[in-house]
């Protein structure tokens, strides 16, 4: 066998990289990627998954460290990296590397900022930190995509343990060594079925590739050694787990490609394939205005992927392209707001999403929609979506990303609460203390009675 | 696909299983298990792959509720679950699942102790859990064996997290609705590379199978949800971890034939194929006594495995064919106290070895194997050893067994300690609080420390 020291040289930049070296605009993404991730930690804090959460796992839980965002619980760094990177991805609302589908900030940031509140980390470095665990995940999947998530691995899990332990690894100051350990560590834990898709367990897998990647750094640290080829190795993370290992994808261009600068953000809560068909019918919306009470019928023209894993029509809102564009037109809303109960069984919209039509046609691109909407007087008005708001061609503007954060946050914090918080984030780069942004992710209410 | 319901039909065995379903000799060799994981866990508790796992997790432990055994730390459940199913295991000398080479204990009985800490939990309902999760976690293995683990995966990790899963989730009384989360919380976690053979990491994974399996427990019993089909289903655990999945083995005769009787224990802290090596010699030692010292030349006739795992001429004595010879002739001794730095270099052992000569032969089997030694004078002893002490045919009886764990116990424990804890764990079925046992399993000043 004659593969290159993959693990060795992943080891090596992850520990010498300094962020002089990244350019500006990936600098840039990174703190884009961190305010993404935040404001998705907030949004899903009160979620029933992290309340079974953090009951199950509280009677064990260490010193009060590190803060659980957007509640105030405090726990130690590892499960408390646990319970963030959960509520960071139980909306599906988080970050997207599209070519492999990782949501890599889940797994990085929700490690990166418990360790931040336990040792001193500047908001500096916890931002190279996280490019480069973020850079790491997604090379890693890269290496193996598409083969790997195809035979049913929930790659954000097991391409995200990586990333976190490098990320904290960072953090602690491993040297080269303890990194290849550190990666080790974490290789050997990769895990994350696709099978959990729907339920609690779908939101686990960032959450423990969050703490487990925290631990395989902390155990590294203390010594605790592992091989130095897991990732490369025969019997290593890419032979054991995939079919492809496509290890140029992971070595090559390192620091001069950046796969982080690709990270994408979700504008809607919902499966990327609606994201289009959402786009054009709020456009569609600002057009007509009153009028969207008059439409006899929506027609949308989509690839067939579309009505594949978006065809429901019952109650599961966030997988049913009827209700999204229903919820478009009618609301102008794509958030979290538009998927609940509530908004499901109001009667306008169910009575607009049965007036809504869809024809598959394989020559539209997957990433395209065409819409027709017939209004009462026989009017028609159409829309044609080349790419979504949200992709990589036409990203959330800064202004944008804020929106999205405000939508999510206001369910937890005051107004003047989020706006503080909103401002720290862009700060990430400048903070003495990264921890500060923990600690003001939190409603005063639960402050106190923390204390 | 039309797969049976698996998972449903182990969680529903092993909510309603009673320990009076259990056939007496099964509950026998329950109680064997539990002696000689117990000894083992002591006789590892000094290692130092389990001070760097606990130097690395100390900081973020919780409350003090159970007990490192043989060392006497308290740590929570979880933690306390990883450490002792890394001793258990790190010196290669615990039980043994012969037809997939699952260690089951490490995982399983390193939860439940710990468990039995924090719950009131009678001996006799942890033996049952302890045979329950010994069983699940041996027909699974049996299910994807030998593929599962030819494609590189520790199957004691992989497989021991559904024992530990299923044996916690009966401590805690989880209807089969929690007992199917449990398991499913257990599959996607299912992790651990033999690509980690040789680094602190291989005894990381029954410490954390241990650990994980009983947090999927307890996450379970909090209302956590998962796939009810994690082990079948087609993005469940069999069909990505493996390529063979023969549901019949773990479904079939469920309580009728028992995987958990045919669990057997080392005599020899080494890999089992030089265990017939070293019986032999002890045997000719036996013999020959002083003229041992006599010895120009020891021939071993042997599988070719034999040498193509155990051939090593270096200081790495766990793994020579050569050194395990000498030893057991010169000292008698095949224990841990036989693979030490000492005895590697010692010149009398050094210059033994030297005069050991293997020949292989596909026509011997595995499990046996011809040896001749020449003396000084001319004289030849032979001796052929079918199956070796501690196999199926020929297991440790009792007394042997109690030998063992005197041997390891006597690093940590005091000779009147030894004698007590031997005594409560050959009891275990009778004790009204099972958690005696890891009370007792601390040495006294360690004790009055932890106060």
């Amino acid at each position: 066998m004659a593969e290159p020291n993959v693990t060795r040289i992943v080891a090596g930049w992850a520990t010498s990289l300094d962020l002089a070296d990244i350019p500006a605009e990936v600098r840039r993404e990174g703190v884009r990627t961190f305010v993404n991730w935040l404001g998705c930690a907030i949004g899903g804090a009160d979620h029933e998954t992290v309340d079974c959460a953090l009951a199950g796992v509280r009677p064990f839980a260490g010193p009060p460290q590190a803060t659980v965002l957007g509640r105030g619980e405090r726990l130690d760094v590892l499960h408390t990296a646990l319970l963030n990177g959960i509520s960071s991805h139980v909306l599906d609302y988080d970050d997207t590397h599209l070519k492999t589908i990782i949501h890599p900030a889940g797994p990085v940031a929700s490690a990166l900022l418990a360790v931040a509140e336990l040792r001193p980390v500047t908001g500096r470095d916890l931002l190279a930190a996280q490019i480069v665990g973020v850079e790491i995940a997604c090379r890693i999947g890269n290496s193996v995509y598409p083969d790997h998530y195809d035979r049913g691995w929930h790659i954000t899990g097991t391409a995200g343990i990586f990333g976190a332990a490098a990320a904290v690894g960072r953090l602690l100051g491993l040297d080269e060594q303890r990194m290849c350990w550190a990666l080790g560590i974490a290789a050997t834990q990769a895990s994350g079925l696709r099978e959990m898709f729907g339920t609690m367990c779908k939101s686990f897998h960032p959450g423990r590739a969050a703490q487990n990647g925290a631990l395989a750094a902390f155990l590294a640290e203390a010594g605790f050694d592992s091989s130095e080829r897991a990732i490369e190795a025969p019997r290593g993370f890419a032979n054991v787990l995939s079919t492809k290992q496509d290890y140029a994808e992971i070595t090559e261009g390192l620091g001069e490609r950046w796969e982080a600068a690709l990270n994408s953000y979700k504008p809607f809560a919902c499966g990327i394939v609606i994201h289009p068909t959402i786009d054009g019918c709020q456009q569609l919306r600002e057009e007509l205005r009153d009028a969207v009470r008059e439409i006899t019928e929506v027609a949308i023209r989509a690839h067939p992927l579309v009505l594949e894993l978006t065809g429901k029509t019952g109650l599961e809102g966030k997988f049913s392209v009827y209700h999204a564009a229903a919820a478009a037109l009618l609301r102008g809303d794509g958030s979290h707001s538009a998927f609940t109960d509530e908004a499901v069984n109001d009667p306008a919209l169910v009575e607009l999403r049965r007036k809504v039509k869809v024809t598959t046609d394989p020559k539209v691109h997957e990433a395209s929609v065409d819409l027709t909407v017939t209004l009462r007087d026989g009017r028609r008005v159409s829309r044609s979506i080349e790419r979504a708001i949200g992709s990589l061609e036409r990203p959330l503007s800064d202004q944008q990303l804020e929106a999205k954060f405000r939508g999510q946050a206001v369910s937890r914090l005051s107004e003047g609460e989020c706006e503080r918080l909103i401002e720290l984030a862009w700060r990430l780069p400048e903070l003495e203390r990264a921890a500060e942004v923990a600690r003001a992710a939190v409603p005063s209410g639960a402050r106190e009675a923390a204390r």
